[in-house]
């Protein structure tokens, strides 16, 4: 018996990375479902390479799409939902980008399905709603991001009330060393030149600015129960330690390796086994070279502690930094606000913001369009 | 209902370790049993200050040291086999220098007790003889060397079999810079100035050469059931990542922290739980500085590879090794050779050696004897 998966945004580079994992476990793994947002032809192929038997395209109009491509089973943002809740499918890979798989990740949970979480966002802006959802039904939340793996595999096996603090690893972005000066006028080809990892447009400058890292941070607070205070990051430029957690007794466990996103889609799908897969890189400490660590500049990186306090303050607040770290980035990309400006204009919308609680999905996407009309005005 | 611990070789530097550990979880544990070589003043103190019911002296006369200390209970080498088979004790700490643990190790082994093995000349004399104690009675081995814990806490609540290689790290000890003619030079000073743990003399030794990391590929090679090719070992100057561990996906982990005796101790203490332990230094990456991996120079360190060879040999001649090594060391410590001599002396020794089977103590123990005479004979 195959595990059926559904990827959500399969075009992107966890989606294209999922479908080369599972392809090479193909004992273990059936793709039934695929989604993408718009790259109609790359998703075709795919889904003929897989013989997927649901392909669904988020943004066309129905009628324009399925003339040209009679295959594709569901056009419109409601196929997310369709394909996570497909009846084949046991595991729901959502890498999505932003907010849109939300919606998606909860419907999955709700129909008992294991949803690999590459969107980061869905535990940010609900993430009790989320564990609750998970907890409810009987569904569950594994983590593909490369950090949180790495907190997992460290944890697992393990009693959770031995686990005690973790420490994620951020490379640092490409404004690491410069001058908090300089960050401020990075223009957009700055920003997408990140030194390891090779990711779509709106996580590198994510990267840049940290933010992603106080997702992270949010993100690591919902799936692994731990307090702020327990929860660190440490700038580690070579990206070879995804990971430190810390046990009761003092004793600290990382997640090492070469910088590959298979390892951790891989694990996700077969956690909490392991399975043999040769074509992951073998780790040698010696070719790693010099690893190094040093501390969040925070004065640098104003959104990341903006993030990290949106996290603390809880409620809706996690969300509206969310929305609002996605317009800005979107205006910097167009280059309506200046890098400099990304930490101002979210700042100025939390400011705003009046908190409640995040009780139901319709209070928090209330808080997700509030931001984003109030960033977008804030960023014109 | 506390746990009983017995511990052999307590004023030595594991030894005072683990009553520090142990009296800081009174609540867990009872020190019941504590021996020593030599340091008759040093064990009575540590025998009044944990109420031990029994204490043994390994090396004095009967009458002499009953004379002086009536509360010692038993006097010569036979008091390392009745602390460890103790009816009170449940785990028996071994941190008996060289070949004179192996005996109790199997006593223990046989009583159903937990052996702490801190002793790693245990395993590497007679691997195969302790694993088949261990298994036929139902007693446990579980490492105190920090290299060893680190493994078993890697894979530790993961599934054997998807557990397939290691990387043992080694400091490199004083020598790691030197020319290989500058070492072959090197004075008893020199060698003792280890630059990360504080250990006894022998053991430091047993540093500078490497030996100790080739005794522990062969107690890695019995304690965690991989073969040779499966075991690695790397230079890590810095001492905080203690190991590494591959599993069958190309993930690894490792286990690191600030170098401390406790936490291994404390850990093979509470295996495969973990107790909280506030005084084992906190771990912080930053604080750490920068991590760095070479490759051994083997053609430097000769023991080394002398040491691996005749792990991958088996039978008698890891045991035969040891013994040279231990009695090359000494010869060494007391100046009779030559830094440089100790690899050609084992050699020479080793070269001699009529491989047979290690089937039970007794031909493993004759080994060891003609191993000491051989070496002896080559040293003067």
């Amino acid at each position: 018996m195959t595990v059926g998966i559904a990827i959500l945004g399969s075009t992107g580079s966890i989606g294209t990375a999922t479908i080369r994992v599972a392809q090479r476990q193909k004992d273990l793994f059936d793709i039934v479902a695929l989604t993408a947002y718009g790259s109609e032809e790359l998703l075709q192929q795919q889904a003929a390479a897989v013989d997927a038997k649901f392909i669904g395209l988020v943004n066309g109009s129905a009628a324009g799409a399925r003339s040209r491509s009679p295959d594709l089973h569901a056009v419109g943002p409601q196929c997310l939902v369709d394909a996570a809740t497909h009846p084949d499918v046991d595991i729901v890979v959502n890498a999505v980008v932003g907010s849109a798989g939300l919606e998606a990740t909860l419907a999955a949970l709700k129909a008992k399905k294991r949803v690999a979480l590459a969107n980061k966002e869905t535990m940010v802006m609900a993430g009790d709603l989320v564990l609750e959802a998970a907890r409810s039904a009987g569904g569950q939340v594994v983590p593909i991001d490369s950090e949180h793996s790495a907190v997992l595999q460290c944890v697992t096996g393990h009693p959770s009330a031995e686990f005690c603090r973790l420490i994620l690893t951020a490379s640092g972005g490409p404004f690491r060393e410069w001058p908090k000066e300089r960050i401020e006028k990075a223009t957009v080809a700055d920003a997408l030149n990140h030194p390891t990892w090779a990711m779509g447009r709106k996580i590198t400058v994510d990267s840049a600015t940290l933010a992603n890292k106080a997702l992270e941070v949010i993100e690591a607070h919902y799936l692994f129960g731990l307090g702020y205070d327990a929860i660190d990051v440490v700038v580690h430029p070579q990206s070879i330690v995804h990971a430190f957690a810390e046990f009761v007794d003092g004793s600290v466990l990382a997640q090492v390796g070469f910088p590959t996103m298979e390892l951790p889609i891989l694990y996700a799908l077969t956690f909490p086994d392991r399975v043999k897969d040769a074509a992951v890189p073998r780790f040698d400490p010696v070719r790693a070279g010099t690893l190094t660590f040093e501390s969040v500049r925070e004065d640098a990186f104003a959104t990341f502690s903006l993030g990290v306090d949106a996290g603390r303050a809880g409620g809706t607040v996690p969300a509206v930094f969310n929305a609002a770290n996605e317009v800005a980035v979107e205006a910097f990309l167009d280059e309506r606000i200046v890098f400099g400006e990304i930490p101002v204009v979210i700042d100025r919308v939390l400011q705003r913001h009046n908190m409640v609680d995040a009780r139901d999905l319709q209070t928090v996407i209330e808080a997700d369009r509030w931001s984003r009309v109030e960033t977008e005005e804030a960023c014109s």
